[in-house]
């Protein structure tokens, strides 16, 4: 299912489902598509950012692919029915609790990092972040008035061994596949609920005698991220943590129009996602990346469809693209060919 | 009063006292030191990480410098011994609040950075963390067992109104100091108590309206100061994202034995420390910087005992031995001269 959403969603899954096409006829994939709305397109639609019929249709999907939510023009909705409450409800309800959020950098992009060359080249970073969990979704919460008057705003930061364990596993199986290292992250000489999050990952590590496990004190993570980003391998980490850090270790790449992500449940199905936002100071304008995108399509078929020929087809067509030089503006640079999110797209069809 | 700590705190306390002491005959301060122990040298000593008799020396004292606390000694220990909680109970229950973290570039260490010198050059951030609420602080809070035998652990992530109030004022009065900009960074799309937090910080603007108030979301403020940290002046945040976020813009710099801070309550009274732990791994080697610890013994000065000069005096001492290219190996370069902490310590003494 295509969810294209707010901003520069549609301009970017346009060309991404372009792509899926492409792919579809040249590897006769079978695929077929069904389309609708979330976010801020959602509330204008329906007056709520996800309605319960579309979130049956992406159920009965093989996968979903989403463009982004949000913008302006609800910021001054009640919270319950801003565009972000879409995409928490599609997570929580259809339990994707995997994140997969890589944080590579592209050879061909190396000098749009902000970042000196040496302490980011070659960086492959996955961070595993739960998504279903954590404070985002832990209860009560709320704003209440205090006897005195006052008002008091309160969340509750909350995670089970279950919970704990899924995630630590897609964690350790994901370092398994790649290095062998897990950093997990946490606070857990402060916060009581990261003292078990440590606890279950020191009890399930002797299972992946393979993958060597360490603990890192969220803070620290932060000032290693900047500091020497080569030294990880996989993080893995709660929701709210695995927000900032992904985010942060996305952007070391100076490339973040670059990243897609997957969000997957138990049984491999999946939400895929550019790593980005809805930008809406630039939708409309044509000029947005649509290669998060695509390469979230190709995340798509490699994990939740098992067409890992055709994922690698998409892949290497988009470092074809990179190879001869075309560039949209976020990633530009002097002596590249700019080109438009279309351009892009067509771009990448052709090295097909 | 000085809490010299664990790890390298007593090294470079060491210093940042002789410098003191430089400056109490200089300028005729008065200025008079009790010592106490604090983190593991505590539960070495009393069995407890800051014994209610030395937090009772320390409200009586003018102010408090503190070294850093925690080691692997201590790490096996019960939650409630270990060194960290002394830090945590001594910012508590002196009601230290306002917790200011500068991070500033110094030009003599741009190359220190790892980022690239047109990215940080010339970085100087003033970063206000709310420190005795928030998450850190907040109840319920445990690990309990729920009724089909697994476990949970649990946090509280609360502000009210007068917690968010006080500290936001204090960040609008130094960015009114500073260049009147000042970036509240919340996660109001997803907490609720950040919701009250942006709000309680929009009532306030009005009262500054010499100060640009703008408000972003953590995962977009971890990104921006890794892709362009000098887009920000003063930020304001809560207790954990502070904890994040200033430890990440500590990192920028490249030299975060270089930056001191200030933790303050209502009426000036302020504990001040380096912004770095205790680094166990370097610890009884002589090797430290002390730098960050004798400017916060500057700032103490200015901020606690109203010293402006001694402190400047201090802060341009500091300034030669880096223009004379001494360098603790932590910021050592090709061509510089490496000292030791005692060197280093001497060669501010000396440049006094
Ligand atoms: C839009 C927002 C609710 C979301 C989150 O915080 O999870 C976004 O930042 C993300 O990381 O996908
Ligand atoms: C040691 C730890 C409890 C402390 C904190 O998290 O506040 C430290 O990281 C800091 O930032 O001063």
């Amino acid at each position: 299912m295509i969810l294209p959403g707010d901003g520069i969603g549609p301009e970017i899954v346009e060309q991404a489902v372009a792509v899926l096409e492409a792919a579809n006829s040249k590897f006769d994939l079978g695929l077929t598509f069904t389309e609708g709305k979330i976010g801020g397109a959602a509330i204008d639609a329906y007056g709520e950012p996800l309605t319960d019929e579309t979130l049956e249709e992406a159920r009965q999907c093989d996968a979903v692919l989403l463009g982004a939510v949000g913008g302006p023009k609800w910021d001054q909705l009640e919270r319950d029915i801003r565009p972000e409450k879409g995409l928490l409800k599609i997570r929580s309800r259809l339990g994707l609790y995997a994140n997969l959020r890589p944080a590579i950098l592209y050879p061909q992009l190396a000098e749009a990092s902000s970042l000196k060359p040496e302490v980011v080249s070659g960086l492959d970073i996955l961070i595993v972040r739960e998504l279903t969990g954590g404070i985002y979704f832990g209860e009560p919460r709320g704003i209440r008035t205090l006897e005195n008057g006052e008002k008091q705003g309160f969340n509750t930061y909350v995670y089970s061994e279950f919970e704990i364990e899924r995630i630590a596993r897609t964690a350790f199986e994901a370092a398994r596949k790649r290095n062998g290292k897990l950093c997990s992250v946490d606070k857990a000489n402060v916060l009581e609920v990261t003292v078990l999050w440590r606890e279950v990952l020191d009890r399930l590590a002797p299972e992946y005698p393979d993958v060597e496990l360490s603990h890192m004190y969220v803070d620290n993570a932060a000032m290693q991220l900047v500091r020497a980003p080569k030294q990880f391998d996989v993080m893995v980490t709660g929701n709210m943590f695995g927000d900032i850090l992904s985010d942060a270790a996305a952007m070391l790449t100076g490339s973040i129009g670059m990243l897609p992500s997957a969000s997957l449940n138990e049984s491999g199905f999946g939400l895929y996602e550019p790593c980005h936002g809805s930008a809406p100071d630039i939708a409309g304008q044509g000029v947005a990346n649509p290669l998060a995108t695509i390469l979230s399509a190709a995340m798509m078929l490699r994990y939740s469809l098992d067409m890992g020929e055709a994922a690698a087809a998409i892949e290497s067509a988009v470092s074809k693209v990179l190879d001869e030089g075309l560039r949209t503006a976020d990633i530009v640079t002097d002596g590249a060919k700019k080109v438009t999110t279309a351009e892009m797209g067509a771009a990448v069809v052709a090295a097909f």
